[in-house]
C-alpha cells in the first residue's frame, strides 16, 4: 500500500512509499483513509524528525472505511465510516491504510461532508479537554456569569474553543488580528474581540471587564505573559497547548491560579483509560455536526489523497496565515 | 491597648507599643486575643519588611473573645470565642485587640483548649484549598483509588493535609526524614512514609507504586522537581504553596499534568466572594477537634502573651526543626 513520510525535518524529504499491510491486533482497527486534515503539530513533529532512513508517517487527523477488526475490537462493523485525531505514537493518518485503537474513534457525520468532518477531531478534542477537563467547565450548568479570553481565537482550535464555549453559555472574548479573522471569531460566536497584536488588558478593560475567569493560550504565551498575570481572575485558571519559556508562573501565586497544560495525545500514549472518553467527544463532535450546532472550520481542500498535495496543504498550514483548516481529500 | 511589631526584617525589631484602639466598621468584629500561633509565613514576612517606623504587626492565626461588632456584622454575639487565620492585607494577631472581617472567622471548638484550637486555622485553610479546591478531592466521594504523595508530611501543613486526605480515603504516601518524624505521620493517618532526603522514585517504585493521582509539594520544589515529574500520574495535579524557580513547567506537558498555586490569603486580599468558604472550613475544624477526628497539631505551647514569648516562639519555629505548631497563649 502506499504511505508518505518524511526521512529528516525537511518537507523537501517527504515521499511516497510501499509499506506492508498489517492485521489488526487486539481493539485495533484497519481503516482505508478518505482523507486527512493538516494541523500544525504534524509540522512541528517534522521538524523533529531526526534523518532516519525509515520514513516517518506524520498526520493525525483522520477520515476512512473500517476494513478490518481486531480480535478485541466491537465497537464498529467493517464498512462503517469512522473519524479520529490519532495517536502520537503510531504511524499517522498520511497512509491508505491506518491502525488505529477503536477506543478513540467514533463513527464519521452520517449528513456532513468528508472534508468538513475530517477538518474537526484533533482541534475539537483539544478544545473539550480545555473546556471540561482543565478549565472544569461543566457545560449542562449555567455559565452565564462566567467570561473566557481564547489568545488567537481565529486559528484551528480557537476556532473550535469559542464555538464550545460559546454553547456552554459563557461570555467569550476572542483575540483576532484582522477584519477577516475578527469577521470569523465573531461568526463562530465570540461575543467580544480584542487584537493580540495591541495593549489586551487596556482593551479588556474598555470592554468594560476588569478580569476573567478563564485564559486559553493558542499562540507564544511568553509576549502576553505580563496581560495574562494581569487578567486573569484570583482563583482562575489558565490552559494551555503551546509553551511557557522565560516567563515564570510564580507570577501566578498570589492570585492562587492554577496553570494546566493540554496536550491531545495523552490519553493514547500512557495507554490511559480515559482514552475511551475521545471516542466520546468525536459522538458528540458527528452529532453536534449533522444538527449544524457545530460549524466545521475547513476552509481548503486539496483534492486528491497524493504526495503532492500533502506538501502543498502543509506548506499553506506551515505559512501561518491561515484561517481555519486545510483539508487532503481522496 | 499592646500591640507587637517589628521595624524592620530582624527578629530583634520586634517591640511592644502602644497602639489606638480601632471601632469595627462594615462587617468587621474586634477580637480580644488570647492566643496565636506562629507560621513559617510570619517568619517569611518579618524578612521582607523594609527599615519602617510603624511597626508591622505580624501573626495570622488568633483565638479570643468578641468584643465589638461592626454595623453589618451578624454573624457572631459579643462574648462568644472564635478563631481564625486572618487576612495578609491588614495588621495581625500580635496585638491585644484585633479587627477581623467576620466571614474568615468561626466560633471556636468548645470542648478544646485554645491552644490546640488556635494551632490549627492556618494550616487547616492551606491544606483544604489545597485538597478540595486545587487537587478537586470529593471527601464524600469514595476515593480510595486514589494516591497522595505530601512532599514534607511533618511540616505544619502537611501534618493536617495528612489527615484530611486520610478521611477523604485516599492511600496518603508522606515523606519525613527521621524516626521521630515517620512516627508522627504515621499516627496522623500516612499508609506509607517514604524520605525525601533520599531518592523519592526509587523509594516509591520499591513500595510496589508506579505514580501517584497527586502531589503536594510543601518544601521547596526544585530539589525535587525531576521526581514530582517522574512520580506524578498522566492528567495529574501538582499543587504547592512554596515556590519554583530554575524548573520548568514545561516538563508537565506531556503528561498533561496542572500546575496549582494554593495561597491561603488570596480569597481575603482580593476580597472574593469566597472569602466566606474560610468561615465555613473553620466550622468544620472546630467540629472535627471537638469529635476527635481531627487531631490538632500543637506540640510547643509559650505561657503568657508577652514580648519575650513571642520573640522565643518565633526564634523555635525559624530554626526549621520543629514538628507540628508552636503557640503563645495568654
Amino acid at each position: 500500500m502506499k504511505a508518505y513520510g518524511v526521512t529528516n525535518s525537511n518537507l523537501d524529504s517527504m515521499i511516497e512509499f510501499d509499506k506492508q499491510m498489517e492485521t489488526p491486533q487486539g481493539r485495533d482497527i484497519l481503516v482505508k483513509i478518505l482523507g486527512v486534515s493538516i494541523n500544525p503539530v504534524d509540522i512541528a513533529t517534522r521538524k523533529k524528525v531526526q534523518e532516519t532512513k525509515e520514513p516517518k508517517i506524520l498526520g493525525y487527523d483522520g477520515y476512512g472505511i473500517v476494513e478490518a477488526l481486531g480480535p478485541e475490537a466491537s465497537k464498529f462493523d467493517v464498512g462503517e465510516k469512522v473519524f479520529f485525531a490519532g495517536d502520537y505514537t503510531r504511524d499517522g493518518s498520511y497512509q491508505e491504510y491506518e491502525i488505529i485503537d477503536e477506543r478513540i474513534v467514533a463513527r464519521a457525520p452520517k449528513e456532513t461532508s468528508v472534508e468538513k468532518s475530517v477538518a474537526m477531531p484533533l482541534v475539537t478534542l483539544t478544545a473539550s479537554e480545555l473546556l471540561y477537563e482543565k478549565l472544569h467547565i461543566n457545560p449542562a450548568m449555567d455559565n452565564r456569569d462566567k467570561t473566557i479570553l481564547i489568545i488567537n481565537g481565529a486559528g484551528g482550535v480557537g476556532s473550535i474553543a469559542i464555538q464550545l464555549a460559546h454553547l456552554a453559555g459563557l461570555k467569550v472574548i476572542a483575540t483576532a488580528s484582522t477584519d477577516e479573522k475578527v469577521k470569523w471569531v465573531k461568526d463562530l460566536g465570540a461575543d467580544l474581540v480584542v487584537n493580540h497584536h495591541q495593549d489586551l488588558i487596556k482593551q479588556v478593560h474598555d470592554l468594560g471587564i476588569e478580569n476573567v475567569d478563564y485564559i486559553i493560550g493558542l499562540s507564544d504565551n511568553d509576549p502576553h505573559w505580563q496581560e495574562i498575570v494581569e487578567l486573569i481572575k484570583p482563583l482562575g485558571i489558565f490552559a494551555t497547548i503551546t509553551n511557557l519559556r522565560e516567563s515564570q508562573v510564580a507570577d501566578l501565586k498570589q492570585k492562587s491560579v492554577d496553570f494546566a497544560w493540554e496536550w491531545m495525545f495523552t490519553k493514547a500514549k500512557f495507554k490511559l483509560a480515559a482514552m475511551s472518553t475521545q471516542g466520546e467527544y468525536l459522538e458528540k463532535l458527528a452529532d453536534g455536526l449533522d444538527k449544524g450546532t457545530i460549524d466545521s472550520t475547513v476552509t481548503k481542500v486539496f483534492h486528491g489523497f497524493n504526495l503532492d498535495n500533502l506538501k502543498r496543504a502543509t506548506k499553506l498550514v506551515e505559512a501561518g496565515h491561515m484561517m481555519g483548516k486545510v483539508v487532503v481529500k481522496a
